[in-house]
């Protein structure tokens, strides 16, 4: 079996700790997936929390050595644990690269990524938003989304990174109409037979028959007659301000959220250390932690391992 | 000491019910609160709960009887129970109106609402977005704003109902820190000694330094200067996928949320059967329950006071 390929992040954040935390607290997870990471950085961490399972610094996915913890190591310049920098950046870029190279050539399985830094990024010459956009362009795919997932919600973003002025505009009901069947599609492969979907409203109360903005009506109604034209188990526009509630107490499998915040709000409060963030629409499989690199506790050995077991179990899910 | 006022809300929703149960669940509140309704539903429901305290139906505040529930009546037409009518949606306009002209000329100590139906308000012939539009007005102040209160989480909201698009012209320094102010001296009259304000970013992430957004550095980064400049303990702009996590956990004692779901979305999910609604910034006390008028379980005995309790609570706070 190929295995999945798990890129450790900014070096200088907490990313390395949790990929080896992982690896170490489940087995079924440590002989189906490989570390690329830089082999100092790996094995320092290995001696800070005690691991006693064997390093197998390797050169290709093909080369797996069941029993041990095995890494591709990718050379790493001057980085200073805690510290955003040039070198940290850029390597953390390279070890996604490789990763989704890997992945296109179907010698690995899946990706999971660790936590980005984005002005390391940027300082390393790598100008991304953030991984989703780094995917969408090495993989050439235009219609992407970013599902957050949890045992509690999950949410499906029409935009993300956008200002809100913007985010306001990329209601388009074609768009919506994407969004609804990436997350329909991703729940099916995850197991659920018939997914309920609701779409969020973009206004408040979704714009009270057009008395708080048009969108609502003209944009986000049309797109869900047509999904549910299409068979799609969809819902909506319902009100912003209740929609998360009712999907977490198990009335909807995922929510299309309008805009970023509108579905971080939620995913925060219910699941700040469990969410996963799932990239819908590549031609590969790519799940993440959602948290960040978390500087201030690097290289102390306090990082939680919790989101990186869930984004390996959803990646397990979808494959 | 004068009582305070509690409106029954729509009569034909289930805001009569509630106003009895927390009357009747409560002496210290029926000791200090006349609802103001109408004598026909109150005494269908008082059957209905088999409440065996005594009412009274007076004709003023300064007539208030002890150790009963008392009651000023207005008249009501023809109005079905779980149905929405202009005659409903009037009474309901005609106890709020009452209750603030009480108010205002000093006569109960403060307002606490049941819950209105706008489509009844509008067809009864009163075109007011809700309560809040109607205490502005009655009360001739220009400067109000929505405080979502509850237990684990405190909300005051720069705009309320009004589109996204208009939510986002509405981000501006002046009446963030108007909110910031409502919402220092609420929290002082409450009890809290120095309240800790966070104020929300608009755009993701707070704009990323203008990458998604300029309103967080324009608009709201200087607002928070001049309140710090002016002794408010106030910090921001936050993220806003994340800040009401932190205050939720105590960090803050209260959110300024740019838009209505914003501020609506995290207490919904923390807060549905307990938050409180009160109208900061009029020259008289109002908090209302933070739910609807549930029509469908109208007249069944099934509806909580577990909100209004908690209006109830807040109004005696802010007295």
């Amino acid at each position: 079996m190929r295995p999945k390929a798990m890129t450790m992040g900014d070096p200088a954040g907490i990313g390395p700790e949790i990929c080896l935390k992982a690896l170490i607290a489940d087995d079924s997870y440590r002989e189906s997936t490989l570390i690329i990471g830089s082999e100092s950085i790996v094995s320092n961490y290995s001696d800070l929390i005690n691991n006693t399972i064997p390093l197998a610094f390797i050169s290709e996915p093909e080369a797996f050595e069941k029993g041990k913890i095995n890494v591709i190591s990718l050379p790493l310049g001057n980085c200073e644990i805690g510290k955003v920098s040039a070198a940290g950046g850029d390597a953390a870029y390279r070890y996604v690269e490789t990763a989704i190279a890997y992945a296109m050539e179907g010698r690995v399985g899946a990706v999971i990524t660790g936590p980005l830094n984005k002005e390391a990024l940027h300082m390393g010459g790598h100008p991304y938003d953030g991984h989703t956009e780094i995917f969408a362009e090495l993989t050439h795919t235009k219609k992407v989304t970013m599902m957050l997932w949890s045992e509690k919600l999950s949410v499906v973003h029409v935009s993300t990174h956008v200002s809100l002025r913007q985010a306001c505009d990329l209601v388009k009901k074609e768009r919506i109409l994407d969004c609804i069947t990436l997350a329909d599609e991703t729940l099916k492969r995850m197991g659920i037979a018939e997914p309920k979907i609701a779409v969020a409203g973009l206004n408040p109360h979704s714009g009270e028959s057009g008395l708080f903005g048009e969108e609502d009506r003209t944009e986000i109604r049309p797109a869900v007659e047509e999904a549910v034209k299409l068979d799609f188990n969809a819902v909506g526009p319902l009100p912003p301000d209740t929609v998360y509630l009712q999907a977490s107490k198990g009335k909807y499998d995922c929510v299309v959220a309008m805009y970023h915040d509108q579905g971080h709000i939620p995913m925060k409060l219910l699941a700040f250390d469990s969410g996963v963030n799932v990239t819908l629409g590549l031609p590969i499989i790519r799940t993440s932690v959602d948290h960040g690199t978390a500087f201030d506790i690097a290289g102390k050995g306090l990082a939680s391992e919790e989101s990186m077991l869930a984004a390996l179990e959803v990646s397990k899910r979808l494959t």
